[in-house]
């Protein structure tokens, strides 16, 4: 990063790197629409000063929002959301034993008070997450725009999509 | 379509293509009882606005039924039946994480005012949904019959399966 | 009933006189819309012959369709959509310990070849099935008329709510 | 089956060919404790004549206990018993959207009055039935006896398992 | 209890006396029918060798079937059957917090090898616990009768209710 | 509202007035903040048209962000997300057979571009939404403000409760 | 606390004080057992650095285990487990809208790693925390000796409760 | 294993070899710990008595803690909690149908006056329990060591995974 590129405005965090894949959407969302964002590795459980040093520095590094993916018992992104006041996105990652079901639990069911905006379990919910990050951030113009010219594209694609040729006529019926 | 056919009486209605292994049971089950139908890919999220137009003219076209299949976050079936007075029949397709609850859920629930009629998680539920809109139009005699028809069928099939081959007789016994 | 009042059109079918509470409004529904109906205690554990008749001569007798409510492991809509050509809508009583949530597995995922149109488990699923069994009666312009004025009268009640009295303004805020 | 050979004292039932998989396991049991045994292939929903008749012939046949499998909305079990004083055992065969939740909740919740004894979902289910409805022919002796040897043999086939080879001692333990 | 009555032929057993209350139905139920039993208050976790030498002793005290309640954590059943040749017939107790979902899967998700015939949650699954134990017990004519009279008079009950005064008519319908 | 008075920033909008004690913290913690906004009843069942007006206005009207609450097959969010390029945020009212898992799901569960952030089920989720809409404006310096005192409040309280009053401690233990 | 009484042994920690209905049975059963133990309420979320603080002086302080009591998204359990060597014994709390299961999974589902030993949901997880948290201490001989007492009281409470008193024997059985 | 050699401190059990894969981390983490341990097949189920007899012998046999993993209705931890004073922690294995809810369900559940400490389900779990096994075992110097290496070895691991190289840099970025 050249000295006078912007910093990051959003930052993607994770526990683990297996948590990669469910996240990727998100940072290919925010490349795309051109936010600035970095991708962190920081665990709730395994290295929590190091979380509460992340969401206490976030502010002041000029973070306008935080994503974060969690599974199981998923403390990641509330734990960020006590310790900043940056908004936090919480993406539940898909669980081996329970589907994600304990993933969303975890994060969505705040206690009034410190709020964690959640989104779908797994890539879906990755990649919704940066939507909003980058509708959070519709000041910037170019920003705006690459999310309108997305949100434009996207209809576009489901058009198309609407042609007769998956039609199975009845028999006979012509 | 010849200019003298008759136009679509049920119309098939899915969110985007990857829908299209689940509702297509739909469309076989209707061909086959000879009900003239349509399959359209129209989206309550990426296409709201092609997606009202479709049930506002749904009744002018002479649908008189629309099998609606979504999944996870379903909206399509209910936001369908807010806008038309063609019976909607909703079919939950099955997501990736949770199986399909959550499309069933977001389906049947509807609030008091707008019914979605509501059929079982994936193919089974499609091929239900056919073969309920075509009861449906019981007051075409060649419907009725092939229905009738497909009822007797399906109840021999069943029969000729009960048969002792499968059975397994205790050691010793003749 | 006179020898010339019409025959029912609808049935309401529930297994215990204690599901009366759910399906209420189902029946007060079909009498606002001035469908003729008839409400009946057929249990398909206690009265398995006498529900086998009922379905069996459904047809005969000009039903349109049967709107059976059942509670836990909820048979009787199935059981009377295996034995009848006329649609069968069912509503998922909400049962004691589960919630309703046994009650609508039990009636929605049935297997191909038998559908029931599944509504929202309680009374509202009662009140949408009742809606629904007046739309697919869509042939007699009463009805149809009757339907739309309800769908028109629901509309203004929810706008008519859509009023500013609820607000509470900000402090300062004039 | 020989003019003198015993008749069948228990019935294995199921709805469809596809569930064969899941109850196999009870008639090999069943056939391993030497209990004369009948598999049977009727539907609740698309044989439901021939379900009637099974169920209202089965005392006089002689039948001590009907085991039924049945998936999703799984009503097989509870209508045999609705319609025969025989004992009625369910196996609720795993659905695929559903894991055999549905099936599960539609066999055991069944209203008061009407019981069906149920088991878990899937292969350990039917091949507890299958014991279950040989303890219930305990008046035999030979069935009384084989079901003890089985136990014994169960008991036995454990206790060979509880060996110090799967141990992993610890480093430096000896 | 005089010298020459009767033994009991069927134990209800449960965990705590607050489980009386979902229990009742099940003694109230044999009384009724006339058979004889007896019951128990024996706890899996807290009299766990009470519980061992009751299961132990059952076959030879004449006992033909045991009914166990237990809730949450349900071990009752399971364990009375691993240790005793009598059928083992479970009664979920409806939890407090999760409603007795835990207490249905820790009784009917029983591992292969050691069946536990298992009923619906709370009242309805005791007192068809009852009927099915009386049911096994059909060699004694007296309450093969009874219950055969039970389940005819359950039949009427439902006839009697299946009356129009709950008919609603709809308006101008006479 | 004066002429010369702010528009809302945040529109909070609900099907039925019936929700209004689900949203009604979302309000006053709005106000309490001192952020301006309004209350719309606006059903996306009901009042499909209004829904779509509402949500095609909301950015020329000054919107910053959507606070919607639904509850069972809760679309409303979902829909509005669908047409405006506002960021939207749902909370799941609870419904009363399902207690907001229905709500909840349908909610959170959207496909991939077209983004809800939601917040937990019931009053603390609109708490949290609103407290979340509050942060987004962190661009306002005395919405910033308000929000860093509402949590160095929020701290000190918990602060305050954690007092010795509530201990028990053990017999002979001073 | 007198200079030369025992410091706490036991910490019991609660986000809120209305989490004190549900944890009290913990601090009832340690008084009981002669256990020190201290009572705090700490929010994971809303005082996140006082618990960050009262995790990294447990061990100095001499705790030997901490049972911390959460609800919904029940964070606090976790995150002390990550900040300090000494064991931590979880007690889900009852939520509202899920009844406590979210508690549970956001509680038990911890990554490998960082353990949390869980118990049941509400009053009697907490009183089983206590109690277990009483058997690691058992090098202390008067709580081992109070540990032991308390199981043989809860045996013969059982035991006394087995009396054939709530016995309803059948008609004309004496 | 030498006459000198210290007996094992924790016993790890399990129903049935097919649990090993999912016990192998403890036995695993245990070892690399320095915890001596034994592994043992015993089945609530299957082998009551020899269950009976070894938690009957474990506290004089030495063991500080059982680790007991069972699947489906889960019996095993709970029965040997009520048989000893040893601390059980109880693993979840993952089932078939439910995918472990069963199993955490029949675990974590246990009535007021029996604890056992749960984990999460499957390997994961068995990891955890293993961890908190030796957590509980720090009065000895060299465990506490250990696992304090154990814990500071994980913190950096997730570190070292902190690193930019999955950071996916937006076009343009630089």
């Amino acid at each position: 990063m050249s000295a006078n590129s912007p910093g990051p405005l959003v930052g993607i965090v994770m526990g683990s790197r297996s948590d990669w894949d469910t996240m990727q959407p998100a940072a290919e969302r925010l490349a795309a629409l051109g936010v600035p964002h970095e991708v962190r590795v920081v665990s709730a459980h395994r290295t929590p000063d190091a979380m509460f040093d992340y969401a206490e520095q976030a502010q002041a590094r000029g973070l306008r929002a935080i994503i974060a993916g969690a599974g199981g018992a998923a403390h990641l992104p509330g734990m960020l959301a006590a310790k900043t006041a940056v908004p936090v996105l919480g993406v539940p990652v898909q669980s081996k034993a329970l589907n994600g079901l304990d993933s969303l639990l975890s994060i969505v069911q705040m206690p009034a008070g410190v709020p964690v905006a959640t989104f779908a379990i797994g890539r879906a919910g990755a990649a919704n997450a940066a939507l909003f990050a980058a509708a959070m951030l519709g000041d910037q113009p170019h920003i705006a725009r690459a999310l309108a010219d997305f949100r434009a594209r996207q209809t576009e694609e489901v058009a198309r999509n609407d042609d007769p040729r998956i039609d199975t006529p009845p028999t006979g019926f012509a």
